[in-house]
């Protein structure tokens, strides 16, 4: 392993303990150790906005916490789902006036987790609600409802906890949240992969020079796996596949996030996002806004996703809204 | 290679026509193409703050453009200097009350061309001053002024966008840049290669399991080569030699900077920095302030550097205000 770890077994206590360093004076751990929460939120907010999934993909989770964002996360082992214990305590110490939101990726053991965590909250009188973030296309292409989550995470994240900073109630930020994931679309491309610290081998093999089309961020097999082509005929592929899943309608503007994985330079996010804009600007569709970078990776994982956001007046008002991520890279300069 | 892009000599407009499509309405792009401007700055500025080196590093140089931070980035080819042409560009545009401060790392290229720059522009009237980047501790023991700049780079940046955001005069700006370099030390260790897209071959061998302690940014050999050992006797190694070059004065703050190069997980970064804390902790130095991320890279190299930042009060204020950078790890949400 080309890695930077003391025991593989520790990575996660030893990440946080790190984290804590960084940014202890904005957040503190709960008592079972694998829960954040921002220590100052505006007054207004009403509703907790809880994140969370397994560790990897940082700054997921963590990093989505902040104002206008995210106000509790909890955090698992490597690719694993965090346990009910750290969301139930993040839910406590939050003490919202209107109970707490969770979401997260589909994802079986963090439905279960979160699900449980939500039962011993509403025996303890604290409401919840929760919103499955679905924008993977190539998991079930059928069946929107049962898609894994990926980078659209933090569309969704962004959305509930602009709507949040707004002081609207729980019923108000949960239907923002789902909105905004009924909205969003992502398509990944793996070319190369991780390796999980206590593993101490990759995850699965891609041999340099191929490509696998619609690979999850924890090396999920896409739709077609086949020799490495240019960044614009990856582009179109990638553009194909999400405009057919929902074709833009007239006259709606597109929010654009290129999320590089660990491995990927930035540098081949912007080739991406240039051939992304070139493409929608011959369609006659309108990029009201793009991000790169890491905001969801894998490790040290090499690819990149490509996610759409198809913007009506109420989503672009809180994509707009200012924000102040933690950690990684930003919702762009406040304009 | 496992690379997005298209033409590999193209890359870099390619990025830069990627980087105008996400932050178009924010800066703007010189005649020649390879000089970046900020649109909006703030009235009191009265020098214009303009960084730049080679490509590669992204988000370094554009990243660093924003309130608060630089004014003004000159963009090279991958790991190349850039020309003088878009220096005086971007001088020009600027068109600064009091003139322009370039800032950019220790290198023969870059001296070479943004030296030609300045005397254009004195030749057209338009003042300006120097200050390079010399925080690499292993790459001149004996001669800090030769030194080449790695990661501090950011850290002169902030100071001196700092103090412009100030309204001081050039020589105040120039000064406050000088001090910060002084002030800065930075050592990093290797542990694999990249490739530039038009080499298409790793720049240098870096066989998995061993690891190159002080490597620079650009796959510079370091002053150790051996088996990779783990994250806290590497950190550990990494300090001895920072703390050596400079040791703390008694009750001088530090802050800390982790830059994780291209292909290292932050989670390896926060893994890194808990050290660094515990070893501070030992000795007694105060932690002032810790920044995790990726400031300035080199493609998909693995590795991180470890900068420290000896603070007195002037540059404690310079690096706690506020800054909006364009792209990349922000410095921490202002408090």
């Amino acid at each position: 392993m080309r890695k930077l770890v003391n025991d593989p077994f520790a990575v996660v206590d030893e990440m946080l303990a790190g984290i804590l360093v960084a940014h202890g004076d904005l957040l503190s751990r709960t008592a079972n150790g694998r829960g954040l929460v921002l220590k100052h939120r505006s007054p207004q907010r009403r509703v907790g906005v809880i994140v969370g999934g397994g560790s990897g993909h940082e700054p997921a989770f963590f990093g989505a916490l902040g104002r206008g964002l995210a106000d509790g996360a909890t955090v698992g082992n490597v690719f694993a789902s965090p346990s009910a214990t750290p969301a139930v305590e993040v839910a406590r110490e939050l003490d919202s006036d209107d109970g707490v939101l969770f979401l997260y990726g589909n994802y079986e053991g963090d439905i279960m987790n979160f699900d449980l965590a939500a039962e011993l909250l509403a025996d303890g009188g604290i409401a919840s609600q929760t919103v499955l973030v679905t924008d993977d296309v190539v998991s079930a292409p059928d069946e929107p409802a049962d898609r894994r989550g990926v980078a659209g995470d933090v569309v969704v994240f962004k959305a509930a906890g602009a709507r949040a900073e707004e002081g609207a109630d729980l019923a108000a930020v949960t239907a923002a949240a789902r909105h905004a994931n009924d909205r969003t679309r992502t398509i990944g491309v793996g070319l190369g992969p991780c390796t999980v610290p206590a593993a101490g081998r990759p995850t699965f093999e891609l041999p340099e020079g191929e490509m696998d089309i619609g690979m999850g961020v924890h090396g999920e097999a896409g739709i077609r796996r086949g020799q490495l082509a240019s960044a614009d005929s990856v582009t179109d592929e990638l553009l194909d596949t999400l405009l057919a899943d929902r074709p833009p309608t007239d006259g709606e503007p597109l929010m654009v996030l290129v999320n590089t994985l660990g491995a990927t330079p930035l540098m081949e996010g912007y080739i991406v996002l240039r051939r992304v804009a070139e493409r929608l600007g011959q369609d006659g569709v309108q990029l009201h806004r793009a991000l790169v970078g890491e905001y969801v990776t894998s490790l040290e994982m090499t690819g990149l996703s490509i996610t759409l956001v198809h913007l009506d007046d109420e989503l672009r008002r809180l994509m707009d809204a200012p924000a102040e991520p933690l950690a990684g890279s930003s919702f762009g300069v406040p304009r």
